[in-house]
């Protein structure tokens, strides 16, 4: 099973946590993670190398070329990791005609075989729609797409990559971002909306992006059915989106301690890395889906 | 290392979670499970003993003889299984000289061999007091026991059995019932701070049962110490007190989502028991640790 992961330094130590609820979750699966990256050190990627690697999966490094983004708009170059899942099918080796990009602030506390398995051979994508009351309407008017289906989240995307290679043009991605530039709240989540919603699989949120900040919206609005019983027998992907995450210093959420476990299976592991609070990072410099809101 | 659990068919389940809980956080023990019990079916005996031997650990059931409280007063008889955790002494093997006992109730999520090495030679027990403003008071005034130190909770106690089979005296505790029959609220744990405060050697509360109710308070009067960091890393021991228990529907609480992980690698394992929602107990059939409030 093909995975791919974009990030930088900051979200290191997340990423293993990430991956190590992959594996744990999924005992019977091989993984090849694809690192897209274009700022880690070596070190970093060794480190990553060594979990992936001990826990009997392969890890495969794409460095993104300094050239990749010359034909983006100036605008666009600043944040440009934001973009990295977009364009990966440019550096995804051709053997690689399917692969699932997973958001480093999720947990995998379910098999992932039926979501890797699903016929996406008439899509691009197959995502899950956050749909809650009013958000659909106010992204729609903000992007003047008013042939929006749903507001697809972009954390985690199942992707059909022998598709993309013919039917994604990139500078009809950088025409995008230009012409809304000064719009763009989820710059990638933008374009994979007004772009692609027609070409996306729409997925159950409860079950393969499950927004760990809805835990009890998600309750009410099914009438009590999606509670914690249902996230531990169905949900495969919790996604702890929004900004505070569960790594840092007085995060508190429903999810927090399901969080901090997989955390200590990591530290028991490999040690303490360096935690956000102690790198500080530059805007630009943090990873595309942890700068949601 | 030996581990008492007494129980009755409604806390199977729980069992179940929290022995998981033990085995995985402690791979490299090896236990011993006493279960004593008077009421369980042999279907049930089975299955916690297929499920202990599973997991590389030996079962050995003491049955609770029906003569076993023929000496004890009338009010005691109802609700013996509160006091099997006291006089567990008398049915346990010779050859065994410490024993750690455990309220269905728990998590077990670090290692306990240091707590099980502690020495007692000098004590009838180690347990951890819970002490909360105006609790130890309030306790004091209606248990006539001024000169109690601390208000042990019950629901985890390291036994040194050598020295109780000398010391600990069914009579005394007889008495002490009858006594006090109509103020007693938790009786086990009103018998243990009575009789036996002097004996009991001091734990963190903290560390060896954590009152998962009060994270908040605890986080509070440590300025901030005693957070989810500090639980992973330190806390040995979760403990589920109070009436609303995280297998209820609609428990909310900071560890409901740890609880149910726990939970699921059960349900994996063995499937579905019947839970307490299914069964109809009557009062008495309840579980000692699991009437607290």
């Amino acid at each position: 099973m093909n995975i791919l992961v974009t990030l930088n330094s900051v979200y290191v130590r997340p990423l293993l946590v990430m991956l190590k609820s992959l594996f744990m979750s999924n005992p019977q699966e091989q993984f090849t993670v694809f690192l897209m990256h274009s700022s880690l050190s070596q070190d970093e990627v060794a480190a990553i190398d060594g979990f992936v690697t001990k826990h009997g999966h392969k890890l495969q490094v794409l460095h993104v070329p300094d050239d990749f983004f010359s034909n983006a708009p100036v605008t666009m170059r600043y944040s440009k990791e934001m973009y990295y899942r977009l364009l990966a099918y440019k550096l995804l080796p051709p053997e690689v005609d399917k692969i699932l990009y997973l958001d480093p602030d999720i947990l995998v506390i379910n098999t992932i075989s039926k979501l890797y398995q699903t016929d996406i051979s008439d899509y691009l994508f197959a995502a899950s729609f956050h749909k809650r009351i009013l958000a659909k309407e106010l992204n729609m008017v903000r992007l003047n797409a008013y042939d929006m289906q749903e507001y697809y989240n972009s954390g985690v995307l199942l992707m059909n990559v022998s598709r993309q290679r013919h039917e994604i043009d990139e500078r009809q991605i950088f025409e995008f971002i230009d012409k809304y530039k000064n719009r763009l709240v989820l710059p990638d989540q933008d374009v994979l909306n007004s772009l692609y919603s027609d070409s996306i699989l729409a997925l159950d949120e409860t079950i393969y992006n499950f927004d760990t900040r809805f835990y009890h919206y998600y309750k009410l609005v099914s009438n009590g059915t999606v509670d914690m019983d249902y996230v531990f027998k169905n949900t495969c992907i919790l996604h702890f989106c929004g900004k505070k995450k569960p790594w840092h210093k007085n995060y508190l959420g429903v999810f927090l301690s399901l969080y901090k476990y997989y955390e200590k299976q990591v530290t028991d592991e490999v040690g303490l890395l360096p935690t956000e609070s102690e790198v500080s990072p530059t805007p630009m410099q943090l990873a595309p889906s942890l700068l949601r809101t």
